[in-house]
């Protein structure tokens, strides 16, 4: 029931009814009041929200199916919620010692950091910074981060982060490929890699027909000879490696040289914490190292969302996937970062992109940076000696006589393998730890455990483990000092961190005004809206944000047995049934862990599908031209040909173009890959028409949900008839961006692409998918970024049945109005008197080209609504020249109209520079930085006042975001790429 | 062991030692590292911390008795410590349903005020806004606070808050009693005030020596008589009362017809969730209008803290107790919010002074102001709705024939009192509630119960409820509707909540951005250093505040029966003996809850135990001229004639006088009060001989902890000889200072001093104190501002012994190395070549009175601080024309450093003044905000840049923050006396 009485109903509680809360979080989610709704209906001319949507969405597809949420039926209020969710959360078994390791460790998030980073809205909702002057704050947070990879690693290039270790080997491996020019299809890995890892190359490999050769490295001349073959592209060896091995670094030198011999790369899976003591890989020769910085401070959360990380040498800085900060200057010379390299991205590249990461771990990159800095690299020591300490009492006492059980790794840091004596199973030994001291170990088989030790286990633990290897005497071993007795060949001998950044704030005080500064530089959502096209930067509300610190969430390691992980098996099993309901499919995945990697997975399990039928020779992906950069690149990596198909003058898709392409292609026709509403924010009729076709001619149907957010209750994917989609989770179901990820892409599939979900190979699916025909694991955990799953979660359950479709009616009443009041000062793309186009879905576009000619540019406008106070809308995309705007159901009429007065006002600043009044050089020196204002002298020679560059709209008196820097020069930055903080000699040089 | 050897183990952890984690909480909390610390000891010529300290505390004074903590001795780390916590923690019943009511009621903290600001370091560090020119967030949040109190009462004027309801109707009672110049010595309160109200009452009157009459105000026409008396000054009556009845207005109005009629005052203790709906009580000539604001978002934290409101009519604006934001303008014009009225404060009417109240709770009327701003006056009237239906259902089916009990009261808004049939005993009742029920109620007498509903209420409580008095057809009860009988009698007919704040901010988004907008507004410890002398602004660790939202703290009542509240118990009673063991002291009282009305109980259990001994005679006071104002007004509270003693040329107390004094004084001497180390920051040796004199006068010794900060392991109160101290936790032991409150100020004493230590009249005090010598309360909560304990109760533990010392000898070295930095460019006072000081303690004091005469004031370079981005030190206490700095251990070299030469930077602008350069006048026009430096058009008659009035130093480009508007115009401000936000019509007004 979707008319504007039932809004109504929403904002206003029957008293009389006592059986629910007053309070509905959905009239806390929704911006505008039932009033401001009517004012806005009005000026469109309709009297109903009923009637709007009704002319608004094509009859053929508002389906209205009714949703079947497991909620209330108003959905649950906030204090329901919680108690809810705390109730399941402590299903988990969360106060268990996990000494499991594999890839994820136990760490202390420290609580200055907690609280004023991964809790504060300043940063979790802010976006990727590619509007660098209102970013300077986790720009530089970011920066820290690839420091500290970077001199960990030993290699000058590193980036902003990846979405897992897993997902990283394969971008090490295909850009081993890549450059062997596709030519060398051998790959070699180490035997003792994580599986996890093993299993994300194999998914990734396959679509390539590259070959994986497992050896195993310890056996060096073995291995050498193996990697001699010219027709290896590289290899990856894991340091320490997954038994806790540590391969010494002139054996790694001999693989490095065996491959460097025929230009082939040397790839290195490491751990941060290890490397602080550890040789660093470039001194062997590593060309890329890899690696998860989880253990720096970011809660395990089941597997994630966690950083990866991923450095180069300098030859490859240029082919290096993913994002990269760097530093460079502004128009008036100050030193200032920016997103690096933008023109080396997927979305310019499509389907000769190397990569398709888009959305990464940001948050989680800062988290880790953050620990760097608040620790220092003699804190980071520290910690590192005591786990070796540790784990060198614990391996000590096994090797002695008295222990009836084997260590087979005779090097470590913090793990040891464990061949079990006294005919005792493995499975005996986990019960007994766990039954008798509450401790969760690893089997690696029937009779072989391994242990990882981490920053959080004190000497109790390590009598514990003791004793459950029947260690007599503990205190013998558990007083000797193993402090200073990390091996002299492994240990390194620079020292490491040397910037002044990590030697600066070591107190709580310091620390905490370090984060606030770099908070107070960014715009975020808790500033003013961001009305980023696509991207549906929404409200991420607290109560769904609480429980991500919860330690029932938090403190779960991803491999836990499934009866000590109920609680998230309770929440995913319902979660996965409304994601269902809600897109009308009838089976998902939520393993991928970003948009980019549901496509990914889409076209895979597509392809796995296809396969099973015998149609493996199906290698061709329709996509549209307005589609994202990731579909194309997507499907590239899928090892899908990429066909174009039109799109028409009114911005829809050209279904006679897609026929004759799908007839052309048709024994070849894989699947076509749409979004809907369309990339330009328009709902078209002839969306199942085009299902159709593909469908006709055998091809698969691929839904990008990106524009999900204009569907929830009103369509779906899987009424449109479609046989995948993805769900943008950080965007239509608010997981916050957090700055550049985490992201939670879950995969929507019809039945008959069930069986072909990807599965895991450490331990099973909980939620029972994962079969025979499963594609191999496409993330390191089982259910990608668990530990935001809660978000949406919470989210779907209070909107309830009845307030979830409004986020897509509310969101398209916004856009509209805010089009409404913009279409007489700007043409509207598309929706203008030249189509029949009367609306808009959840986004518009403004289009600016005609101005080109007469000197500006949409980057002009863009960074001139930085002096309103305002982020930009998305710029030149999905079209050049362009700006789509996507204003979220939670904005409010208030916010709807400072923005558009902003853009009317920006219209006439416009006008000034195309009439060549010098006054129109206010958007050419636009953003105005407080230094320009403060400091130029030569404002007399402007044409405008320094009030009409600050202040151009009196609600900036009261309330204005301003930017710290002026406008950046790309180019500078992209000639003269530094991506590491300066080092101590750099800066005394510039000093100088 | 207070050397700089041991400060390095603090932060250089022996990594032989396992038995302990790595990190101590102590190398976070203090400042300065140990390089620092040698580079700060060389500045002053010293090689060690061990030297400089038997340096600088005279060797008399520095008793290094060892701390005995109940702590690890290296204190717990910061993950050891929550875990402690949270076990204490779940000691306490926090999942029991209360009904108890009496002035404390369950309420929801909306989640998003919680996050975005009971959790925020941008909040909670903030100081009292003396400084308004960067304190307009909070300045603007607790107008909204006045505006809410003085809407909902009807009254012109509230203050921004007092302690407690307790407090705030002693208050009333004074404030009537000196209208009538303390002439009438009667006072009469209903007999259905809250029994904890009333106990605070007799503690407040008896100093006075008022009687105060109670009358049972339903009897109306006895009342009447009573009232008529020309004796009586005025009269305080609940509404609705304690029993849950509600007196007519027109009896009310009766009432105030009576004490009008000899010119004596009404007064009424309210609820302001009830007066939602109630007749406002100005509309029946109540005069004053107190109480709680607690349930408007504030968790119920075992008593406190919470903000009590205080409003008052126009004629009483000048005599209002505590602080008042009023609307004034800016140097430039524009309004801005300040504390109006300081000229009429303790702190300058001392001993003439009416209250003595100083510390209030600004940051839980900031919650509650924030509550009402989320709600908007529909949302508030339908929680009062809710609360009235529900309790309707309860009170008709009590009434009903088929239940055995009686309702005693026959009007209602949450409360019912009922009297048990059936023979059924109140404890038999209470027991089957909670056993069967999980259900607190509370027992008026051995067969009278009472209940009160509240916003957490729901259908199923009230469905247990009615189990719980054994009424049957529940549902026939619960199906009748009362959204609609709310008492036509009682009800308010006017609009609430007119103004636009009110109706802005309803959506999460709004909010959070409201919050935001006010944050951003507003300098905290999260920006820079707040070097307030005598106020201790040190860090509040981010561990220390979290257990304050944790349910298990937050969510009980503090009449909760003991065995309930075993967490409390176990963490008071700790706390208590490690405060002794700090102090030297035998017995404590953690009931008041600021530091002034710590000094009042100090006193008061002072003159009991003389009376107690036959010596009430005893009345007389010595303060020494320098003390805190609060010092002489809380002594004239407790009855007693202050006498001055003097201080000599070097800052050290003249003994000669103080024995005079005390000699003249002699038979009538009650008690000292000093402050150690002095306001001025001085260590005097003398201290002791001065104890000693005091003590062979009979006299008692009362030292105000204030400065305990600078005294903690080397030297105490104890120690010296002194017979009570008050501590304050917001200053010394980590409590923040939350913009002006809470605090927490356990007063210590020796041993004959305890059977004094005030008692609770509701419970009893669970640490066991409170016998037959006991004082009534000074708080309405038995253990005052409980919630905030935890705080204190976490720092001394975290510190341990072995680190908590370390607070004090590091706050005297910063201030100390601050001190030789500046005395080359500003004349110290008292320690300077005129005297043989060569140090101070943790506080100096720069002496600016030199440049009055050119033209230059404190003020000048107070405001000019903040165009460094410093909030400036305490101005003009202890002495007129002075700064006095305490920068605390928490601040780092660094910092230190940076506020140095901002002051020495002003030096040089201060010598530019006194020379009669133009450039001089920027002190004049500071602080310069933006819209200074942007819109002024008269630049180039300044005879400075915009640049040297933004940036004097080159930090500042990086790092800055910006006051929002210019400096305020003082009088203007106190003459147009404006403390609500302007109503609708106002605005409407000023934009015509
Ligand atoms: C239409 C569309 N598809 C896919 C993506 C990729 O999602 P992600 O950034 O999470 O990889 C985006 C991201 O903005 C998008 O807008
Ligand atoms: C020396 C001294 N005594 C007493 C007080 C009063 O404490 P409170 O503000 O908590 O009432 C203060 C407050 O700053 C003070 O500095
Ligand atoms: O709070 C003070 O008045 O110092």
């Amino acid at each position: 029931d979707i008319t504007s009485t039932q809004y109504s109903r929403i904002f206003n509680p029957d008293l009389k009814n006592i059986d629910r809360p007053l309070d509905t979080f959905a009239r806390r989610h929704l911006g505008p009041s039932p009033s401001d709704v009517k004012k806005m209906l009005k000026t469109m001319g309709y009297s109903d929200l009923n009637a709007f949507i009704e002319e608004l969405v094509p009859p053929n597809i508002l389906k209205r199916r009714p949703l079947k949420l497991e909620a209330p039926s108003k959905g649950f209020c906030e204090q329901e919620m919680l108690q809810h969710l705390e109730k399941i959360a402590n299903k988990n078994h969360y106060k268990v010692k996990n000494f499991i390791g594999k890839g994820y460790y136990g760490t202390i998030l420290p609580p200055v950091i907690q609280r004023n980073l991964l809790e504060s809205p300043e940063w979790y909702t802010s976006y990727t910074p590619y509007q660098p002057e209102i970013s300077q704050g986790r720009l530089e947070a970011l920066l820290n981060f690839q420091t500290v990879v970077s001199d960990l690693t030993g290699l000058p290039v590193a980036n902003a982060s990846l979405l897992d270790e897993g997902t990283a080997a394969g971008e090490a491996m295909l850009l081993s490929f890549n450059i062997s020019r596709k030519k060398k299809l051998k790959y070699v890995i180490d035997k003792k890699l994580h599986q996890q890892t093993k299993s994300v190359l194999h998914t990734r490999a396959k679509p390539f027909n590259i070959e994986i050769i497992e050896v195993d490295c310890s056996d060096i001349k073995k291995a050498v000879d193996v990697l001699k073959n010219p027709d290896v592209s590289g290899c990856l060896v894991q340091y320490p490696a997954t038994d806790g091995s540590i391969l010494p670094p002139d054996s790694m030198k001999q693989l490095s040289d065996a491959l460097h011999s025929h230009k082939s790369l040397l790839s290195v899976a490491s751990d941060l914490m290890a490397l602080t003591l550890l040789k660093p890989p470039a001194h062997y020769g590593a060309d890329i190292v890899l690696g998860s910085s989880q253990r720096f401070g970011v809660p395990m959360g089941y597997g994630g969302p966690h950083a990866a990380f991923f450095a180069v040498i300098d030859k490859l800085n240029r082919k290096i996937p993913g994002r990269i900060v760097g530093i460079s200057k502004d128009r008036l010379g100050k030193t200032a970062l920016r997103l690096a390299l933008q023109t080396r991205e997927q979305h310019i590249k499509r389907d000769k992109a190397t990569s398709n990461i888009c959305t990464a771990q940001a948050l989680l990159a800062n988290v880790a940076s953050s620990y760097c800095v608040y620790h220092g690299p003699k804190g980071l020591q520290n910690i590192s000696r005591r786990i070796f300490s540790l784990t060198s009492i614990l391996a000590n006492a096994i090797e002695n006589d008295s222990c009836p059980h084997e260590l087979i790794n005779k090097t470590w840091f913090d793990t040891l393998t464990i061949k079990l004596g006294n005919g005792i199973s493995s499975e005996q030994l986990l019960d007994k730890a766990l039954k008798e001291f509450n401790i969760n170990l690893f089997a690696v088989d029937t009779t072989t455990i391994s242990l990882a030790l981490d920053e959080t286990t004190t000497k109790a633990d390590v009598e514990n483990l003791l004793k459950v290897f029947d260690i007599e005497n503990s205190s013998q071993f558990l007083s000797e000092d193993y402090s200073n007795s990390f091996p002299r060949e492994f240990q390194r001998t620079d020292e490491i961190l040397r910037n002044e950044v990590f030697h600066m704030h070591h107190s709580e005080t310091a620390m905490l005004r370090y984060l606030h500064r770099l908070q107070s530089r960014d715009l975020s959502l808790a500033n003013s809206m961001i009305p980023l096209g696509s991207c549906t930067m929404k409200l991420n509300s607290t109560v769904e944000m609480m429980p991500i610190t919860w330690p029932q969430f938090s403190n779960i390691h991803p491999f836990q047995p499934s009866n000590q992980v109920q609680g998230y098996k309770e929440l995913i099993t319902s979660l996965e049934k409304d994601l269902c309901s809600i897109t009308g499919f009838d089976g998902i995945s939520l393993q991928p862990n970003s948009g980019a990697q549901g496509e990914y997975t889409g076209l895979r399990v597509i392809r796995s599908y296809l396969e099973s039928k015998g149609e493996n020779h199906r290698n061709v992906c329709l996509i549209p031209v307005s589609a994202h950069g990731t579909n194309p690149a997507s499907a590239a990596m899928a090892g899908l040909k990429v066909v174009p198909v039109n799109c028409l003058q009114d911005g829809s898709l050209d279904l006679v173009d897609l026929k004759n392409k799908a007839e052309q292609h048709s024994k070849e026709l894989a699947a076509v890959m749409i979004t809907y509403p369309s990339t330009y924010g328009l709902f078209e009729p002839g969306i199942q028409h085009a299902i159709d076709i593909v469908h006709s001619f055998g091809g698969q149907v691929y839904l990008d949900g990106a524009n999900m957010n204009a569907q929830v209750g009103l369509t779906s994917p899987g009424d449109l008839g479609a046989d995948v989609c993805h769900l943008n989770l950080h965007k239509t179901f608010s997981i916050p961006h957090g700055g550049g990820g985490p992201a939670g892409a879950p995969i929507c599939v019809k039945s008959h692409l069930i069986p072909h979900l990807p599965k895991h190979d450490v331990v099973d699916m909980i939620t029972g998918i994962g079969g025979s025909k499963s594609i191999d694991s496409v993330s390191s955990a089982p259910y990608g970024n668990a530990l935001v799953l809660p978000i949406s979660y919470a989210y779907i359950k209070m909107m309830g049945n009845e307030g979830l479709p409004f986020s897509s009616v509310i969101a398209m009443l916004n856009s509209n109005y805010m089009m409404t009041r913009l279409k007489d000062h700007y043409k509207i793309l598309f929706v203008n008197e030249m189509s029949t186009l009367k609306h808009c879905a959840h986004e518009f576009i403004v289009d600016l080209r005609e101005y080109k000619a007469k000197g500006v540019e949409a980057i002009d406008v863009a960074k001139r609504l930085q002096d309103y106070g305002f982020h930009a809308p998305t710029l030149a995309f999905p079209v050049p020249g362009t700006l789509m705007i996507e204003p979220t159901e939670s904005e409010n009429l208030e916010e709807l109209d400072r923005f558009c007065d902003a853009m009317i006002s920006i219209k006439e600043e416009i006008n000034a520079l195309v009439a060549g009044q010098p006054k129109g050089q206010i958007l050419k020196n636009a953003p105005h930085s407080l230094e320009d204002l403060i400091t130029s002298s030569n404002w007399d020679t402007r044409g405008y006042t320094r009030e009409e560059a600050a202040y151009p709209l009196p609600f900036l008196r009261y309330n204005k975001f301003w930017p710290t820097v002026a406008r950046l020069d790309d180019t500078y930055g992209d000639m003269n790429l530094i991506c590491t903080c300066p080092s101590v000699e750099e800066i005394a040089n510039e000093t100088e």
